[in-house]
């Protein structure tokens, strides 16, 4: 099994924090996303935990909302004291709420509007990552407006490949996120901030990339990050409180995938930034980290129901299910690897290979192709493991397709924390449209005829 | 400019329909969606007016709802007196709910569940397009349950690559869709659904791909089906009286693309069907064709607004908007080439490349890279040409992103056909999350006074 708290009962079948995968398919529909509250909190204390013990002068983890946003993640994160990061007044609106402290989060984004700057000044949030000198001086003008002074932190690009996927790889120079250390802009941008009114620079932050698994590139960044402090301390006079050295911690999503130990991770990180810092004789900051898949992308699940099971004679099988892209897009962005399995026989050997095809009119609709998994039948349930991340909170409503629940364990409990979408929703959400031009020539009814058959 | 109907008015702005697209984002907000019903209606009229010009048993275009479904799409694709195929129970339900008539529906889709068969009879849908024999069986029952009679077509691969992006290549062998000729299953499933009880198969269903600009693929396909017909007619003594040959009309993105002209298309493969059931003395079947982009494409266009212009010194630039892969994901999943220009100068040159970039937490989040457009300013309208198909209805709320509104112009008048998703929208949605677990421990409390500076 992929996971401790997966598990196999005594009737063959495949459960999810002692819970019976098959159960909560009948009890609930599907397709539906299931997370495992036990190990949402045992993820979030690992890294809080290191972040405290290993860095002498603290530091918090921020869930990276965009992982999964929904009202019970910000409740959960909150009761185990992590901050949260935010990218949207959408994501902020959720946070608050759920009743999240403002206090604790920190606005990200590379694009954030006018609007959503005096929302979240407004707000309280503790700090915004600002991005660029546009924002820098829209964000002075919000503040200013609300008669306040905004701590920030200045998204600088650290110029570095941690060798992961393209589309989620961010901290390269030639980023769209931040400003470049290595073209001389960032220290440009950090004299603009010092000096722009209404505004409070409290660090930095950078964010190198996704599905990281040593602590390798995490010290690289703190590398060029204390170096670049130090230089803006002999440039400027200006010494940093916040080192933010974003999120990015990887997860095993098939077998043989890397499954790093946060804990040893973040004291591998932490002890090179202090021996970095004693060095420099730099005074060590406050550190914070954004994990996100990190914390939720092990504590999920999605269940589907097999359609229907096609062999093309000397081709391929397909294994038909009742979602796919549209709750889950990630195997459709990125080509990302996943595992299935038969939650019925889950015990079985996975003697059956296939692709398993998504309901959408599309042909990218998969989750994978050639996975093995137990021979499947119509009816069955499907089960894609490590589904917390990024599913739910990509999903869309393509070929009109509502959007699944979730369903939250703990201690064995089941409990919706976020509910089905139905076909009302799909067309109440639209809301107002105009009235119909009927045009009932004899074109339409000719071909209304024929095609109705009269019948 | 790509399309008849963008032009450049006295100020200097773009236009779409005559209406001047800066005050359309002044006025609606952006990103907005904007449609013009004028080119919708164009396109539907010139493909009904060809199927029934040039195939002597008649013909219908069915409008492929996955393209844009919302209301007031199937009461304009009613009015014109198209049929419509909807892919999933939220479609034929946003259908029934504009007073679509059920009858001129052709209900598709790899992966119909039980209760969407149940639905799609009970409704009176017109035809069900059969994918496989699971699914035969399960639309008998459904059938049979609500003593009805099924019309269905059967969905069956010709094994025909059009050369167009994989992802959207639905004709081969080895798709998901339909069941293979070429492997004799096609033959087999056609005398299960001839057995079958409350079932009337009335023909067969193919679909080649997307991006189709030339005749040839259809012909080819055409070829495919009616041998594959006159076969089944030898074999079981069936006579099929209609053919569905899917969609797949090219729409232009890019200068240079090819603008295939829909009529001459349609007469070339009507013709050459036509000659086909000649030579073979098979009675010329009603047809049916789905364009869904070619109707939609390009009446679309979306507006941004530019939030801040990043340039990377040795490197790059990126143009920062306010929406991107959340609204129109088709850069993200294809790699999908667009026409962008700045709708607040677009009689000027395009002396300016850069990335436009979406606003997500994502680098992939990008509507193109290397794209020639006017030199950029903070707070200019950017329009991206060519939207009408697969944004609206792709969208997520990724990053918690709202969805946008759609605005529909007739004759120069605008009118909101889909309105502005909102933060309310987002968190009611999602329905009922439980109790906050408050967990206030002195960890905690530490972090929290020191990330808010006990300000």
């Amino acid at each position: 099994m992929l996971q401790d708290n997966h598990t196999i009962n005594a009737a063959g079948h495949f459960c999810v924090g002692g819970v019976d995968a098959v159960t909560l398919a009948q009890t609930y529909g599907t397709p539906l996303y299931v997370m495992d509250e036990a190990v949402l909190r045992a993820k979030m204390r690992v890294c809080a935990d290191a972040m405290t013990k290993y860095l002498p002068a603290g530091g918090m983890p921020l869930f990276a909302s965009k992982a999964l946003c929904c009202k019970e993640m910000y409740r959960i994160a909150g009761s185990e004291g992590l901050g949260a990061d935010v990218v949207s007044g959408g994501e902020l609106y959720t946070a608050l709420a759920a009743g999240f402290p403002a206090e604790k989060l920190c606005f990200h984004g590379s694009a954030k509007t006018m609007d959503e700057l005096r929302f979240a000044v407004s707000a309280g949030v503790g700090l915004i990552a600002v991005d660029n000198d546009e924002e820098l001086q829209n964000l002075s003008r919000a503040a200013g407006e609300a008669g306040r002074t905004q701590r920030v932190l200045l998204r600088v690009t650290p110029g570095i490949d941690p060798h992961t996927f393209a589309a989620v790889n961010t901290g390269m120079v030639d980023s769209k996120f931040g400003v470049a250390i290595e073209t001389g802009q960032a220290m440009e941008f950090t004299r603009a901030a010092l000096e722009t009114p209404h505004i409070a620079l409290a660090g930095f932050h950078c964010h190198i990339g996704s599905q990281i698994a040593e602590s390798k590139p995490f010290t690289d960044a703190a590398d060029i990050m204390t170096a670049f402090m130090d230089e803006v301390r002999t440039e400027c006079g200006y010494t940093a409180g916040i080192l933010n050295l974003g999120g990015g911690l990887a997860v095993p999503y098939v077998a043989g995938d890397p499954d790093p130990d946060y804990d040893a991770l973040i004291r591998e990180v932490a002890e090179h930034l202090t021996a970095r810092c004693a060095a420099l004789h730099y005074p060590a900051p406050y550190v914070l980290m954004e994990p996100g898949r990190g914390i939720v992308g092990a504590a999920g699940v999605t269940l589907y129901t097999v359609q229907s099971v096609k062999t093309i004679t000397g081709y391929k099988s397909y294994i038909a299910i009742d979602g796919g892209m549209t709750d889950d897009p990630r195997y459709a962005l990125y080509g990302s690897q996943y595992t299935v399995l038969i939650a019925d026989r889950a015990g079985e050997p996975k003697d059956f290979t296939a692709d398993v095809a998504g309901r959408c009119c599309e042909s990218g609709d998969l989750i994978g192709e050639n996975m093995p998994i137990q021979t499947p039948r119509a009816g069955d349930t499907l089960a894609v493991l490590v589904t917390g991340a990024y599913n739910y909170s990509m999903a869309s409503n393509y070929n009109r397709v509502p959007r699944p629940p979730i369903v939250m364990l703990r201690d064995g409990v089941p409990r919706v924390v976020v509910r089905r979408e139905t076909y009302e929703d799909l067309v109440a959400w639209p809301g107002g449209c105009t009235r119909f031009t009927a045009r009932s020539d004899a074109f339409s009814e000719k071909i209304f005829d024929f095609f109705g058959f009269s019948s």
